[in-house]
């Protein structure tokens, strides 16, 4: 923490103005898991589902923000924390602006996770464990990674050639080569109306 | 840019989508100008206005910023410029979730505040000048910081021990010495209107 001489500014339009404006709840749904397990797909059926409920919704992913926020960084180890901090930070930004902010990362380190999540109040993190046997992963290929990685193309490729470290208490695990995408859209929405995030929209 | 492997998904709840639902347009409102010029103030009265018009707002400031996204840097030149390519991107992010955003920043370097706007399309960043000259800005001296860089305790202070290039075609220039609180919002507002950002607001 080097910054010295700054201070919070008073704002008067605070996260709870901006919550009772949107009629629900800012929080971070971060989603966690290998490549293939479909995070960003079911973030983005989330979105959608959210979205005709009414609900102000962002989607991060290492799509948007890594050719943005993270273009300076590569995939080191230390260069793939830092990426997962600063999605932490923005989204933490997010929910001060009252937004459902839907986060798909790998993320493959518990500590990377426990560090974001201790970023913001209890329960504004709900961490969402998009659990796929790497076999499923492997045969889906989508992005042809993993046959690029299993010819050494790719180096420290999670799952192969770098851990993966499975959430010990998510908030929700969603199995996606047994349940369907409605399904797992379904299994999200029903957390968020359960925790009241979404409780009092009226639609 | 060191990365590839990734490209952008398709989501379907799109920036004009969330325009739509907002009813105005997402847009970034930079401030920038000498510190005590008033920046974080009228972004913040600003914001106070639109929220009460009914606006989706967040203001993104040193004080929000230099604690979290860019609480690893420091005041050197490059993390000057860092910090205000970090603040240019999450502005980015937040107008593509059809926020208006207002950043309060000195930005004293033009290449810097040029960069930005090339991130986002035309007429997507508009740069308000906050003009007020240094005697004022050091008389009012709200954090005591002109008085510590007199005392040479705060190196490449901007206006004194660093330049502040002027913005040269501002989309406009709120003179803080000679407008008060109110006329100033009122300016800022105006501008919106007219530009359309805000015209399809039904209050």
């Amino acid at each position: 923490m080097k910054s010295s001489n700054v201070v919070w500014h008073s704002a008067t339009v605070t996260r709870a103005r901006r919550e009772e404006q949107n009629a629900h709840r800012g929080v971070i749904l971060w989603f966690t898991g290998l490549s293939g397990a479909g995070k960003s797909t079911l973030a983005h059926a989330v979105e959608e589902e959210l979205h005709q409920l009414g609900c102000h919704t962002f989607v991060l992913d290492g799509d948007n923000v890594r050719h943005g926020l993270c273009a300076d960084l590569g995939f080191s180890a230390d260069d793939r924390t830092e990426n997962i901090r600063r999605v932490g930070e923005a989204a933490k930004l997010f929910i001060e602006a009252g937004v459902i902010v839907l986060t798909a990362f790998i993320s493959p380190f518990r500590s990377d996770r426990t560090r974001v999540r201790s970023l913001v109040p209890h329960g504004d993190f709900l961490e969402i464990y998009c659990r796929c046997p790497i076999e499923v992963c492997e045969e889906r290929d989508v992005k042809g990674l993993y046959k690029r990685a299993r010819a050494g193309e790719v180096k420290e490729f999670t799952g192969i050639s770098s851990p993966y470290e499975e959430p010990e208490t998510p908030e929700l695990t969603v199995d996606t080569d047994r349940l369907n995408l409605a399904q797992s859209v379904d299994a999200v929405v029903a957390m968020l109306q359960e925790r009241g995030i979404i409780g009092a929209i009226a639609n």
